[in-house]
């Protein structure tokens, strides 16, 4: 039994390394059968551990979330609280270029009008990926941008909903250019810098 | 052969109006029969005028590109180099917003290794829209921003294609917005003042 367990584990793993490379390839398209054969394994073995495309998107993006969410509490314990912002910040752009259909799905916002218990737990929509996606970044990375407002070491008003959507614009926009990350990282610091020269 | 010609004129106007409409609330997807239907023509007519999807799409643009052009003209005549910059970026976020398959097109960009003659002109790719789109662009507004860096009132390496992909993310990122036009506004105010609190 436990040895079925570790293998099962495996399993669990290279499909889900496999999955990433996919989804950053080809976003939210992404095929289960191409995933299946990439990974060695055969399509009911995908279907096992992932019986949805959506399934398989949620794990990708949590993975990935998660770890930005280990970086937000790391810099959290570091002294310069815009420095700390700022690194999160560039990290998750890295990310938003390198994951194709995480950019596209965090776009989705949830309309302010629909009460919280309207979707069936059972059958998520599109939508429930950013949606958690977006709760997890927020508790894990807001407070970076609460300390800097409260050092004053960035420009009140501005919310973690706002860098969040501009980031994510940013990977949108370098999607087709011939190095996303360079001019992504390069549109990144304009928007932080700001188009006034330097005083 | 004049009253025909009158009456194809007006044919055209009516369904480019209403070809602008569609391509706003339906982006590159929208359908040439729905346009039809709405015009109160056949499709024959429609196709007659636009013999593709592309050439609709194309003609929707230019339009609304060659006003964002005069704008660009009568700004370059006001005194505030960077004020005419500005306002005219504020004019191009507001178009960005309003016109789902601009945005989408403008994220395309001609890889730099492709002779300019490659493309047979009879048969014109996806990529010409936003390619002769970006040229008009380009030469109508640009000025703007090089006058502005002669004058020092903006930052120093600032190119205009960071701004119009900069504008372009700000409209993809906030197209499922409750308010796209205001938060765009906003991420863009955020991008021209930066990061940092006012000295």
């Amino acid at each position: 039994m436990t040895g079925q367990r570790a293998d099962a584990r495996r399993n669990y793993s290279r499909i889900l390394a496999v999955a990433e490379a996919e989804v950053a390839r080809h976003g939210a398209a992404a095929s289960l059968e191409q995933v299946a054969r990439t990974a060695g394994v055969g399509s009911a073995t995908v279907r096992r551990h992932f019986p949805t495309r959506q399934a398989l998107l949620e794990a990708v993006f949590q993975e990935r979330i998660q770890a930005l969410g280990r970086r937000a509490e790391e810099l959290s314990r570091t002294e310069d609280s815009r420095a700390a912002l700022l690194d999160w910040l560039r990290d998750f752009v890295e990310y938003a270029v390198s994951a194709r259909g995480f950019a596209d799905a965090l776009t989705y916002e949830p309309p302010t009008d629909t009460p919280a218990g309207d979707v069936p737990a059972g059958d998520a929509p599109a939508g429930d990926v950013p949606h958690s996606c977006g709760a997890v970044l927020d508790s894990a990375a807001a407070p970076l941008l609460r300390r800097a407002l409260r050092d004053g070491t960035v420009r009140p008003g501005v919310t973690f909903h706002d860098l969040i959507t501009l980031v994510v614009g940013i990977a949108l926009a370098t999607e087709h250019h011939a190095e996303p990350s360079a001019q992504a990282g390069r549109l990144f610091t304009l928007a932080v810098e700001g188009l006034s020269p330097s005083p």
